[in-house]
């Protein structure tokens, strides 16, 4: 008997395995040296101590640490984060503010199920981060794309948005070397989104992963440092200043939301783990984390500096990029005529990879971009890939 | 400025903090015995091999366990468990079929964003598990209560409800120890269902967390093993024959449908934890999971032993109970005019507690059911508090 598959819900339509997808498994052949991950440099990661501090945990607290455990997250491991932000970025949220959440990817899509109906606009910066958008595209939103400088959205341009858009939910921003562009915003531009964000009513998605990865300057408050209306939500993780693979990570709400974010938590997947919030609360007790964000800083701005060499040196004229001061990302711009796909298709022959910058805009017309990944690779390596993707800009662009 | 606060959502209007957990913190206060949690024995974790475990992975693997991966799982974990699952339920699934999730509460969630619009309707036995609903209250489906008795979903009550209902978009079924009324369906009646989910061509959820705590009796083939027609997502875990606080489990699927949860997995969290997978995947190689299942089985059934001989000796006429041959859980029925939360208000008077029944039917009317929770106590523990539940019990009924 011949059948139909059964159906599935509407939503699904907008979840497609992304072109970018498909494009990107070509860059795992072996030679290639791929710029186009987002992963921090393993080696970084302290797996000896966390033989050690495994053992502590399980020899302690035995069998506590791997039975069910509450929705909100470990206490602990709560009042660590909020005195860390508190001390680093400048807030002054307490525990209780504090849900664990597997993963900031977890938080995105959880302030997708708590904010947005089908048609409602979120406010994103241009480009935008493309793992947020793949969150909230089964909530049917639409993006309407801010135009974004290098010290955040143009605040003439978002009133604008906000005044005539019907519907704004959320404004989303990565305030801190931005993924993928590897800007942050100036203090003013904080100020003056928040003061928009307050006058109109509407939360603003502080996503952070990157705020203490600064290799240079001075660092800048917390856009939830400044927020005295109630309306940030921060993301946090330790996937990057830490260990991805624990998906461990949180975010900080106001009482009233965090109440909305906990009920999906419990709906979405009852608790975060509770051995792995007991290793990295009791990572946290016994080695702090700026020892270790101390040498991921040193390592990755070495990395940054290589890239930018070569790039500054061997990028033909017409060609710019950032020179971002933190975090994991650069980015390029090239003549408006050059297509990142097809430019990607030419690296390739030269074993060199990226990911085009058009994945990164929910509106189309933005195809002569480039992102590049400088935390993965060793400096040798970034440098004879920079070398490459130069040449191959050259040819490309005759 | 008085300021409204941001709107949200409307599917957050069906997310509702349940009154029976406001009811259950009650039954946190000291000297209350309470049976209303559905908590495993945490002292048959294996904390101790977790440690050498976890020493073992990350002495071999190094880093490469906390870093992130792919969204599918762990290969060799994936493998272990379609093994498992052919072994032990009679499936014939292979590893690419499996998608590791963050607990299974996590498939349900993700069942309901692959499959439920709004107005959706879902089949459900009568008592069905209080988190499926949970989790799937912010898709706004219609919950249809298929009469069910000690052998499953009456079938033709279901066909009924399938001739008539519209949008019928999914059968939910615990075949094996049902949480919470501790029942397993017959081997007909699981031909019997799969036949009319084939003719009206609707998936079927089968969740199955307790299938491998058998007590007495041979093993039932799983519905997964039964379906021939490629309409069976079968839903695993590791919490309750394991760790539950690992938060590993996975669901295996036709290949269309978990395509398209594997996307939405991607936007969801990722990937479940690499670490955490790593340490179940080698737990598995070294140790397996029989002898633990084993212990496991050993020590639930005398609790459950143990529960039964005082509830059968001490409960008055006109009360009855379920003896269920695994799982955690057994059902109390009350005459139709008692009203569980009230006796549950009586019981804690006793330092005693349970779960209402009504919480575990998303139709009103079933007031008259309690849930006992047998794995999570001591039996000297059990036996007292049996002993005040049924004397509470004699009292409420007069």
């Amino acid at each position: 008997m011949a059948q139909n598959r059964p159906a599935v819900a509407h939503r699904m339509q907008f979840l497609k395995s992304s072109e970018i997808r498909e494009l990107l498994k070509l860059t795992n052949r072996p030679g290639v040296i791929s710029f186009a991950g987002g992963l921090p440099a393993a080696e970084m990661f302290p797996a000896a101590e966390m033989i050690e501090i495994t053992r502590r945990v399980l020899e302690t607290e035995g069998c506590r640490a791997l039975q069910y455990s509450t929705t909100e997250g470990d206490p602990d491991l709560r009042r660590h984060i909020a005195a860390r932000m508190n001390a680093k970025q400048g807030t002054q949220v307490a525990a209780d503010d504090i849900l664990i959440t597997s993963g900031s990817q977890q938080g995105l899509e959880f302030t997708g199920k708590v904010f947005l109906d089908a048609g409602d606009v979120v406010l994103c910066e241009s480009p935008t981060y493309i793992g947020a958008i793949n969150a909230w595209l089964s909530y049917e939103p639409r993006f309407v794309v801010i135009p974004t400088d290098d010290e955040g959205m143009l605040p003439d341009a978002l009133e604008q948005a906000l005044a005539t858009q019907p519907r704004v939910k959320l404004i989303y921003a990565i305030p801190d070397f931005q993924n993928p562009s590897g800007r942050t915003w100036s203090l003013a531009r904080r100020r003056a989104m928040l003061d928009l964000a307050v006058r109109y009513n509407v939360p603003v998605i502080e996503d952070s992963p990157y705020a203490e990865l600064r290799f240079e300057g001075e660092p800048l408050p917390a856009l939830k440092a400044l927020d005295r209306a109630d309306l940030v939500v921060f993301l946090g993780t330790f996937s990057k200043t830490f260990c991805p693979g624990l998906r461990c990570a949180w975010l900080a709400a106001p009482n009233d939301l965090l109440r909305r974010y906990i009920m999906v938590k419990q709906g979405a997947d009852l608790h975060t783990g509770t051995l792995v919030q007991r290793q990295v609360a009791t990572y946290l007790d016994v080695h702090g984390l700026d020892a270790n964000i101390a040498r991921v800083i040193e390592v990755y701005r070495e990395r940054r500096d290589r890239m930018i060499e070569v790039l500054a040196t061997e990028l033909p004229a017409g060609v710019t990029f950032t020179r971002p001061h933190g975090g994991l990302f650069l980015w390029v711009t090239f003549p408006p005529q050059v297509n990142g796909r097809d430019l990607l298709a030419r690296c390739l022959e030269d074993d060199v990879a990226f990911v085009p910058g058009g994945a990164f805009f929910p509106d189309p017309g933005h195809e002569h971009h480039a992102r590049l990944n400088f935390s993965f690779m060793p400096p040798d390596r970034i440098e004879v890939g920079a070398r490459r993707f130069a040449k191959a800009v050259r040819a490309f662009l005759g």
